[in-house]
């Protein structure tokens, strides 16, 4: 596809790494997919994660409106990560530190079981890294039922902005505080099912815990 | 505008009280933007504010693809929270809490400088609570720089769906842990610039921290 003009548009913020594109997307978990139907913009919020070159995104086959995204329409997946308020010596000046992505294209649904099972034990394995070892392997029956989608990640199909820093400086002196109020996302201590309680947390839970999230 | 038809298959995560989606939007500061342009989906992370029955968009007027978003185009505002992960005794069962909201309308910009005077006011107070005080008044030209632009809120035309609690029951029992690993966002101590180092942090500025923000 050819991406919109406007993603050409680069102002100060925008980033032309790739790695920063990575960076960004690995520190979410969650993000909006858009597409658009009869015209209008149709958008879901979805667990995503990326593998390599592309983008992975599951649902039920159940879903109407996902298969329609997943049957060649032009999609966007944005994604935010809120790192703080930036408070100037006045509104205007006021502002607000965040990585954003959204990266465009097409989205193509996994139709084989083998590929789809491969995606889907690097979905698992990215929310909870070895998850896999510590549960029953998927049966063929869950994955039939589970429909996977891959957006590529294409050069000059996706835009990364980043604001950093405290607020600018103010033509003249002004008597009002200025800084910036640090936000961020915790993980917090696991909390079992009563089935679980007194269990030792495992280590793929423990490691999503240590790795935490950065998306606010 | 109709909304698109999937916003009414409605699934048990649905809310359908209007005081829920004012929960969900209250509870965050971003959100993804998404509009049409020749066609494709054009998504944008933006700050928002909701005032009421409506919710409030701004930027600078320089903005060409705000412009085309503000030009009456159809427009979708995304928002999500995620809450947790949610571990099942399966890869296939695991999942995410969430809050997340979607608001369909049309864009219309705020073109008088006396309403767009008093949309930034809402937005300036919403992000830091009485700043408006403590800092010198907008000027003239500061609100013709900023294009502001409000998405009505209407009945059936927006979304909210909620995911809370642990994972479901598995079939049989297994031996694997279950539970949740809770997120949240916090706010830190207020950094000041190095020009405001050692003076109280305003009453704004403690109360954006009181508050919170619970999008992550």
């Amino acid at each position: 596809m050819t991406a919109p003009r406007t993603i050409r548009r680069l102002g100060e913020r925008s980033r032309r790494e790739r790695a920063e594109l990575d960076a960004v997307l690995d520190a979410g978990l969650v993000g909006t997919l858009s597409t658009v139907v009869d015209g209008q913009p149709w958008v879901v919020p979805m667990l995503y994660v990326r593998d390599g070159d592309r983008i992975l995104l599951h649902g039920s086959t159940g879903a109407g409106a996902l298969r329609h995204v997943a049957a060649g329409a032009p999609a966007a997946l944005s994604v935010v990560h809120l790192d703080a308020v930036v408070v100037a010596h006045s509104t205007f000046d006021s502002s607000a530190n965040y990585r954003s992505a959204v990266v465009y294209g097409t989205l193509r649904p996994i139709l084989d079981a083998e590929g789809r099972r491969v995606a889907l034990t690097r979905v698992s394995d990215a929310i909870l890294p070895g998850r896999e070892a510590e549960v029953e392997p998927m049966s063929a029956r869950e994955v039939a039922a589970t429909q996977v989608m891959q957006l590529e990640v294409h050069e000059g199909e996706w835009l990364v902005k980043v604001r950093t820093g405290g607020p600018g400086e103010p033509e003249r002196p002004t008597g009002a505080w200025t800084g910036v109020v640090p936000l961020r996302v915790v993980a917090d201590e696991p909390v079992p099912d009563p089935r679980s309680a007194g269990e030792p947390v495992p280590a793929s839970v423990r490691e999503r815990v240590r790795r935490g999230v950065s998306a606010v």
